[in-house]
């Protein structure tokens, strides 16, 4: 870094305007602290651009004068990729100015944003126009559409709808010297030459700043049908989302896996909620079917019922009468994750595998985490129509770093486990820089090699989201 | 090039058995005469390995003795990026024995394939386990999954299960220095670093050979329903399209344009197809509807028709009755291809423009055809749902100097436009050789400078699919 910090700010201060520019360590703190608020980092100052061009011109005197940077959405993030790295402090430009929705085309089914539209404000802008954007994720009243491309979210429609990587035409991206590459066209097919924008998303920002977005729409659905059915087992909820995927033609939106642990942690944490059910259960399944038009989602709904009723998957089912019925058996699954919360400090996974694997999976590395540590509890839930667990670990009570301890090697184990079938380590929340480690470990020599040629050409300085995906230092090997 | 013929013979009679190198004219013929019929190129030789090990031992022998490489599938693409270059010798390596189905899940619905099986084979193999694999186009009897992969190929079905790129989970490549990049996972979501994947569906090879893939499969559809309806103009259509959209709630899986002059193309490659209405109309939508479950199809399709009829959208409709008539109506579609092949060398474009523009586009460019050639015929059709545009022109009977300086005005002039209207010159085709020129223009020198930037990453010495996309000798700008 040639310049010192009043340079700095004195620079920002000029081409950013009224409140472009964050330092006092009061306003600072939301972007400084992450979301599980368990991890904090401090950035160089916090810049708020309002506009692509202004992002551009960060970036490039950043460039020209080797200061890091790491650009910031919500702030939602589960791996540290957005926040800021203290040891080597950072820039951090703050998108959340850049907010405006530039345009939407009802016929095209397409909406032309700023990368900080907080994913809430995109789907209301959507709704009123008769349209769907289907991303629906825990944290979508303050993520930020930017950030969800940078990770390429997932959530709950996975299954129907894809992940951000499928929801996105064009893309504006800021390069790490500063260029502004235009990519923002709004085409449903175009194969005209490398795919450009596949590049940043989900790259986590190290290989540019996504500053907008065309986002592909869907009709939106005019009814929804909810239900919770019990079931005797894992492989039960298999069997059952096989029949339903089938049976529902693609209507299917949602099929959560929810075993009895994790329902007991939601009535944790609000016990006035009462059990759906009389009796307890092994293992729930929350599903959302959705449609438009003349289908008579009552009758699919309920003859998949019957029909898991009649072959034994099912135990009883919960069909939700109205919108209201359907929240409240959603509302079970945000406060079962608002019940790990309150457990304090737990292993937070986020993995995948192949759907035929779950089953064995859950077993194996069940029994692997009681071996290691019998007084833990798992709590392993997920969205199993893209065979994405959340197989997450609730330690006992210990001292901190025997804790902290502990949960390094329950971590270890499990992905060791999730490498042996064909796994991912993350099926969602991405690498950023708690993951960096062992995600690096997985890869083979190529892998390595192709990561750091990428990084290296479109960042060879070494700035922008440092030791995000990456290693610090890129090993040459 | 270090070797001569008989070294590079010599090595490839010795590592791939019999069969494996294809020498004579009269055998080679297949390979160096495009699907069109009308280009040309010759190979120093054809290799036709069996494993992808076999492919990488060629690959990196080409890459010690700097000899150029080009991969070729089932030869069906429509811009010359498999067909070889005379001009600079180039080693064919074919991949039509590197065929098997590796393995099917039906629960995961995943097939991992190698990457010369045909398209067909595949459709049928998943069809067998109650699944379906959607790409569904003209050449699916022979293109490969390889050759589908490396051009991102589109079809019939995009609009509603995406192009070739969403359909592939996992893939394995030959790198142009001859190592293999193992990404074969079958995991519907997987966020961990970089995708690279993405680098090379639609790379046309030229970053390395697709070798094999995982391909996402759909539960098998067991209903379909077929209709033929007849409309006043192209802006019906699109009014079509978004109502279609909405009320068949995500069941249409495609929705193809036919104007009237195509339908003659139809009647004139085969002159005993009845037309299917007593009239002529000036505008046709072929539609499909497709589900598995119970979902009442015939309801769906109906109420549209009616819909259509009372506000003046559709004239006249016909909707089939059995499997068989809905072949027949898709037969039409066929023949109009058909029709075009017969006229003779014309004017093929693949453009795709937003939604929201096709109509005044076809307005635009229809008048702009007709007054730089107005003894020339527009054949215009396409995917409507995925702003696809076959837009076509046959040009009068000239000497053939002439006729291919006119071609290249049309084409010049219709690019330009399709610029204007934010599209893209290839929507599915994609760039190969003969689209290189035009695509390079449309380029901002960052991009150009990206792309070139990425190839070299990979194939520094330049030697595989040298021309394809990028221009032969990279500009440095």
């Amino acid at each position: 870094m040639q310049l010192d910090l009043p340079e700095i700010i004195d620079f920002l201060t000029t081409h950013l305007g009224d409140g472009g520019v964050i330092r006092d360590p009061a306003s600072v703190e939301r972007y400084t602290v992450d979301w599980a608020g368990n991890r904090r980092g401090d950035p160089l100052v916090v810049a708020r651009p309002r506009t692509t061009h202004e992002v551009a011109t960060i970036v490039a005197f950043c460039h020209r004068n080797v200061i890091r940077v790491v650009a910031q959405g919500g702030h939602t993030g589960l791996v540290g990729g957005a926040l800021p790295d203290t040891d080597h402090p950072e820039l951090m430009i703050s998108l959340e100015r850049l907010n405006r929705v530039r345009s939407l085309d009802p016929l095209n089914l397409t909406m032309a944003v700023d990368a900080g539209c907080i994913l809430q404000q995109i789907k209301d802008t959507a709704e009123a126009e008769e349209c769907f954007f289907p991303l629906s994720l825990g944290a979508q009243g303050s993520c930020q559409i930017g950030g969800n491309i940078s990770t390429n979210a997932g959530g709950l429609n996975v299954l129907r709808y894809g992940m951000m990587r499928q929801l996105v035409l064009g893309l504006e991206v800021v390069l790490p010297d500063g260029r502004i590459w235009n990519g923002m066209k709004a085409l449903h097919k175009d194969n005209s030459g490398y795919d450009l924008k596949q590049l940043f998303i989900g790259a986590e920002g190290t290989l540019g700043i996504v500053t907008g977005a065309v986002l592909k729409l869907s009709p939106r659905p005019s009814m929804s049908r909810t239900a919770l059915l019990a079931l005797p087992s894992i492989e039960a909820a298999l069997e059952l989302y096989d029949q339903a995927r089938r049976h529902c033609c693609d209507l299917l939106s949602a099929f959560e896996l929810i075993p009895r642990a994790c329902l007991e942690l939601a009535f944790e944490a609000a016990p006035q909620t009462p059990d759906p059910f009389d009796t307890a259960y092994p293992v729930y399944v929350l599903l959302d079917i959705t449609a438009s038009g003349p289908v008579d989602l009552d009758s699919l709904v309920e003859q998949l019922f019957e029909a898991g009723l009649s072959s034994g998957q099912v135990l009883d089912g919960v069909l939700a009468g109205s919108e209201s019925q359907a929240n409240q058996l959603w509302k079970i699954r945000e406060l079962m994750v608002e019940g790990q919360q309150r457990r304090g400090e737990h292993l937070r996974t986020d993995i995948s595998l192949p759907i035929s694997s779950i089953a064995e999976f859950f077993a194996d590395a069940s029994h692997r985490m009681a071996t290691l540590s019998p007084e833990s509890t798992v709590i392993a839930y997920g969205h199993v129509g893209d065979g994405n667990l959340h197989f997450n670990v609730l330690p006992p009570a210990l001292p901190l770093e025997d804790q902290k301890a502990l949960l390094q090697r329950l971590e270890t184990a499990l992905f060791e486990l999730v490498e042996r079938f064909d796994g991912s380590i993350s099926a969602e929340h991405g690498i950023g820089r708690t993951k960096q480690r062992p995600y690096w470990a997985t890869l083979s020599d190529t892998e390595k090699e192709l990561l750091t040629g990428i990084k290296h050409l479109f960042d060879p300085q070494q700035l922008m989201a440092v030791g995000r995906i990456l290693p610090e230092i890129p090993e040459n090997e």
